[in-house]
């Protein structure tokens, strides 16, 4: 199977780099010089795992030889521009999608009628350079079909990334999952955004009247809430990965708190705007993580 | 009227270069190279007015001379050392606070029994430098009776503020108008804390699903339902006073925003803290106000 990533930020670097290993894969860049660094030097990865692949990049679409497997690995807010430039092109690949929220599915389907899959990545890495990246946490990428695509196609793929030394399994059914993921981005990121804190133990603080940890979980229960009234069954327990996480070493830094410092757009909208409107749609009172959407967004406003 | 201004910060400022036109003037410091130049310079208005008053200024309270009023003019965050410095002096005086939110009061009195009056203010200035406040917004100050003070006294402190080019009203019962700002301020300077808007027209847009306002309208809401169960009648409608600030030309930046924005604690204790801990005495569900103490708490202990 020949896979190609767009996207290489960390996850599309951990993603690229391992399947190289056991597969020949194209790496799509935004910047020309990233793919010229990476032809040249190949994709370290250090960490976790230890060693160097050979990739074949290019920035221009046009460049990239045949895939059966493309891995939209940009953020949230890439997802467009990625689908956009693969339209017309590819006509027997498989694109599956890794970002956060809600919604990247759709936005590739209307660029193509490619076999989809979708994914939700617990995996988490750090870039060092364009051509390095730390392999930090190997938890593991989970995959479901999406549309009408075989499960076949979806659990080939998952070996290939166990191949490959990844972490990956193939679920019929990835709504459990991703609405886990959902209700814990948009409560962890979200709250990260607005206050400066990195995931620490402030997050499951419920002591005193004013201990954030008590609006993290009325945050976890309207998202769950939600999810109830959407006939979705929880593969996990947002609360419970909270708790867990804070109970690391080292306090994450969620990407949208990272977004926010540097002034960058967030995913808020695939994220908590996905929560949001589902929980309008639905009719589900939804107040808090309402609250947190509209803050978030005018945090961005503040920077615009 | 003899009067001490305690706190030179803005409208420390404003208090004692107006009064010490028409009384004598004292004023306490925190730093003694501020008292030492209002000594030497005086301490000049620009903006609304223009003159330059002399005022005593000290940062050691012994060096105080006596005096009938005393107006502890600090943030929130500095009456408990204010009121501290004033203690076991000044017997025969009366001693008022202009704070932000509730319970300055209170805590004067923890450290004294001075008649007390209750202040809220509602004009503005910008410090150019410890001897140069520009007068701004020339809007009211308005005072009422705090436990037993009679109302002639505090007729009298209104017409020394009015004398001295002030605006000032004295009521019989200051509770509507310190809601009314309580409200306003714990929305206002909340969400600007966490945003970094200043107060602009997003605090009143109230059109698309993520729009600002509406969170602003339903945060002044619950906080008009903790006025009522309180059995307070608000003087001012907090929303309208946001409709209104918001139009004005330029957008105004709360004292909450600067104070994150230079990671220095913020009132939000006395202000977003005494409404919710209000609500919570009360029975009052506050969820949103809630949410918003709570996360500019954890944006506090983001820097501390």
């Amino acid at each position: 199977m020949r896979a190609c990533v767009v996207g290489a930020g960390s996850i599309g670097s951990l993603f690229a780099a391992h399947l190289a290993t056991v597969a020949p894969v194209s790496v799509l860049t935004r910047r020309p010089e990233h793919a010229r660094l990476l032809n040249e030097q190949g994709l370290r990865v250090s960490g976790r795992h230890d060693f160097t692949a050979r990739v074949t990049a290019a920035s221009d679409p046009a460049e990239l030889p045949e895939f059966d497997l493309g891995i939209v690995a940009t953020k949230a807010t890439g997802v467009e521009a990625a689908a956009e430039s693969l339209a017309g092109r590819f006509p027997s690949a498989t694109v599956m999608t890794v970002q956060n929220g809600l919604g990247a599915e759709e936005i590739v389907r209307a660029h193509g009628d490619w076999p989809l899959v979708s994914g939700v990545t617990f995996m988490s890495g750090t870039k060092h350079s364009d051509a390095h990246v730390e392999y930090i946490l190997d938890t593991p990428t989970w995959l479901g079909p999406y549309g009408g695509t075989p499960f076949e196609r979806v659990q080939e793929i998952a070996r290939l990334l166990v191949e490959s030394g990844l972490q990956a399994e193939a679920l019929p059914d990835l709504l459990p999952a991703q609405w886990s993921k959902l209700i814990f981005n948009a409560t962890v990121n979200g709250v990260a955004a607005l206050t400066g804190l990195p995931h620490d133990q402030h997050f499951a603080a419920e002591e005193g009247l004013g201990d954030l940890g008590h609006l993290v979980h009325a945050l976890v229960d309207e998202g769950k809430r939600v999810a109830a009234a959407a006939g979705v069954e929880l593969h996990d327990d947002p609360w419970e990965m909270n708790v867990l996480a804070t109970k690391r070493g080292s306090a994450h830094y969620p990407s949208m708190l990272e977004d926010v410092e540097a002034r960058r757009p967030t995913e808020v909208e695939l994220i908590n705007g996905a929560l949001v409107r589902e929980a309008d749609r639905l009719g589900v009172e939804a107040p808090l993580q309402t609250a947190v959407y509209r803050l978030v967004r005018a945090r961005e406003d503040s920077y615009r």
